[in-house]
């Protein structure tokens, strides 16, 4: 049937042999036939660049395969496709140029990288005629890259919203589940492996914001570096926040929103992370645990969703696989697959000129006239009530309000002079609200 | 920055001018700028073949384009690309291998003929060398066909459960949600428009018989046709079976399930569409109305989940337009994408091979003996019983067993077994249990 036996085999540099570099060796190595098979001939190891040689990692490989030479790796002839699993933003940067240039594709799921410095790798990309795929950046296991670049090519879309960062969702599903506070959460977390014990790329939002830069580049055929996004981590959100949200008939989630908006001077797109109360039938809300999910509002297709696990060895290695499948085949025809798509060149907005809603909690004096001077400090600023509730009386008092969409500015602006008024204690808790319920 | 000013223009000829053709026409103009930036020429509608000229379709098109001679258009030397929303078996295939011949890349929307003649059709393409692709045929928009066999190529699917058809499920959500029986939830999904008038296709399965077919192939890389698989429609599921899932913590959903199993001999695969009770915190319960999804199960990957609109004009010609760009892409530099993998070639049981659970329930005599004699039955089988709940007493006395996965043949002989035993009033209802919770 398949003609591989008549094609020479591709060879194959790993950069890095960590949780992700360990699955993709046992793979390469155990689906060697089947690989062989889809992509019309085998593809043979040729090292694996590690920091330090001599740990043994559970792998029943020639021990000759390692090296802590990197460098020279990927410089080989035999090696046609490289895939970099290090990390970080050096030396996995240098190692890709040198790939690139040397002649090889290179598959990597370096999010920090791709989003800090994409153009710099694509150009090499495009210079080089080869591939650069990267589906294990975002959303380990989860194929949404590929969807987006090509399945959704003869669409427009409008707007993307994921859940991108295990860790921050299992601690906000605990917080919801439990009634505990952040840092109780958090500790669990860690007691169960789904958080670093310095965790804060993952709860200051880092992770999530190079993830929303990737996503809004293909979405939105505009370069977006995780400079351009906003982000806002999920340390200060309370058990009171969580307690709001469920009265609210919501949830918390930290969101990675990408969105397309329509300005007097023709497009502009955004991309930002912060925690944000989503309604508890959207289908967002039901993402539980360390689990990640990315909505995609596109105008013909409507209203997608792909879930998954978007992270650990074997889901992660499952998308450097498939990219490496891809990458070989197009080796062999000496072609190559899409590459990175800027043409709509879109005008990136700040934070403050986004649309968003809020939510708002603030302590108040017991006493006559006080929504109303609160309702003047919203109008004052151009921003609509959409619903408010007075709870508790004298030193309890307190008022809920949520706004109709506004510009962020705005609602930023209301919020600090809500805390400078007489009559407001304190405000006691502001979050964003999103998405409509399905 | 694109060069796609320098590249000839592609010819696209449309077959058929129905609720997809319409919005891919539509598509074709309005985006005529973004698709030609992603594709790197513009493409340009050549002809659309339809059954009645004349007949007014909102577009904007100019009336020379509609034509009644398909078999001229497909023959065209301006036309690169065929897509194909006519739909049923002739002339849809007639004109799919003219155009394939003639040397044009097809994409195409068509299920039945997929199921029925794929090996026809994908033979075809290889001799030509050309692109067929059917992303459309299978959930409408959701992008599951290239995942199955892109993103996932270096992984090993498991096992797929797809709700794959919106008619069926609007009607099974209906029941569970009102308690109404399957005829006046069919009533209510045809007065919305959800349901043909002649809805036989649907509720009998024989359209997610097709899908089913349709992602064993690509899920199992084996040729699978819509006769290899199971079929039963949920026209017998009765307001009682929706109540029985209800009170087991499920709900009732027709599946398309495609499964991997190994044998004495090797490995071999299955495909059935049937209705059956899920748990209700799976993720494929919460797919509500007339939604898609489809749940992918694999080795690295793990659990993964496709969600979105599966029917209508515009998601539909989203997943052709994607397709389209693709192709066109492939035209341009002159190559091919992944074309059919059937390389596993795995054996595709019957029904009676595979392994399922039964929910089974009888109106039994009340008297001493009754469980001790129903018991034996299920063990003369080989099937192991997982639970027994006793209801009611004397005429009304009721026994709802559900079994351990066994041999579906095993299975079905029990209950032909009970059916016939003299304590047994009447087996009530009978259903599978698929997916374990989440």
């Amino acid at each position: 049937m398949s003609q591989h036996s008549e094609k020479r085999p591709l060879g194959i540099a790993l950069l890095g042999c960590g949780v992700v570099g360990t699955e993709v060796a046992r793979l390469l190595t155990e689906q060697g036939g089947e690989l062989a098979a889809r992509v019309g001939a085998p593809l043979e190891l040729r090292g694996i660049a590690v920091r330090r040689s001599g740990r043994a990692r559970g792998l029943d490989l020639d021990a000759q395969l390692f090296t802590t030479d990197a460098e020279s790796l990927v410089r080989r002839d035999d090696v046609d496709l490289v895939v970099e699993v290090i990390g970080g933003i050096e030396p996995a940067r240098s190692l890709i140029l040198a790939a690139l240039e040397h002649g090889a594709s290179v598959v990597t799921a370096n999010k920090a990288l791709l989003a800090e410095d994409g153009a710099t790798l694509f150009a090499a990309a495009e210079k080089a005629q080869r591939d650069l795929y990267f589906e294990a950046s975002v959303a380990g296991a989860i194929p949404i890259l590929r969807p987006l670049a090509e399945s959704l090519a003869g669409d427009r879309v409008r707007r993307v919203i994921g859940i991108v960062n295990g860790t921050t969702n299992f601690v906000l599903d605990r917080m919801s589940t439990s009634g505990t506070g952040f840092t109780e959460a958090l500790e669990e977390a860690q007691a169960l492996g789904y958080a670093e014990a310095d965790p804060t790329a993952d709860v200051e939002g880092f992770d999530a914001a190079a993830k929303a830069a990737i996503l809004a580049g293909l979405a939105f055929h505009t370069r977006v570096t995780a400079a351009d996004v906003y982000r806002e981590g999920i340390t200060e959100v309370s058990a009171g926040d969580v307690a709001s949200a469920t009265e609210m008939g919501c949830v918390v989630k930290l969101l990675a929103i990408c969105e397309r908006h329509d300005t007097p001077d023709g497009e502009a797109v955004s991309a930002r992370v912060h925690p944000a109360m989503i309604p508890a039938d959207h289908p967002l809300a039901s993402v539980r645990e360390a689990y990640n999910a990315v909505f995609v509002e596109s105008e013909a297709a409507g209203r997608l969703m792909f879930y998954g696990p978007g992270a650990g060895g074997p889901p992660t290695a499952s998308a450097v696989l498939g990219d490496l499948v891809s990458a070989a085949r197009n080796r062999l025809s000496d072609v190559r697959g899409v590459g990175e798509s800027v043409h709509a060149q879109c005008e990136v907005l700040p934070m403050g000129d986004t649309y968003t809603r809020y939510h708002v909690a603030i302590d108040v004096d017991d006493r006559t006239g006080v929504l109303a001077s609160v309702a003047t400090e919203f109008s004052r600023h151009g921003v609509s009530i959409q619903t408010v509730r007075q709870e508790g009386r004298g030193d309890d008092a307190q008022l809920v309000i949520v706004t109709h969409r506004a510009r962020d500015a705005d609602l930023a602006a209301t919020v600090a002079g809500l805390a400078g008024m007489d009559m407001v204690r304190e405000v006691t808790s502001v979050m964003r609200v999103e998405a409509e319920p399905e």
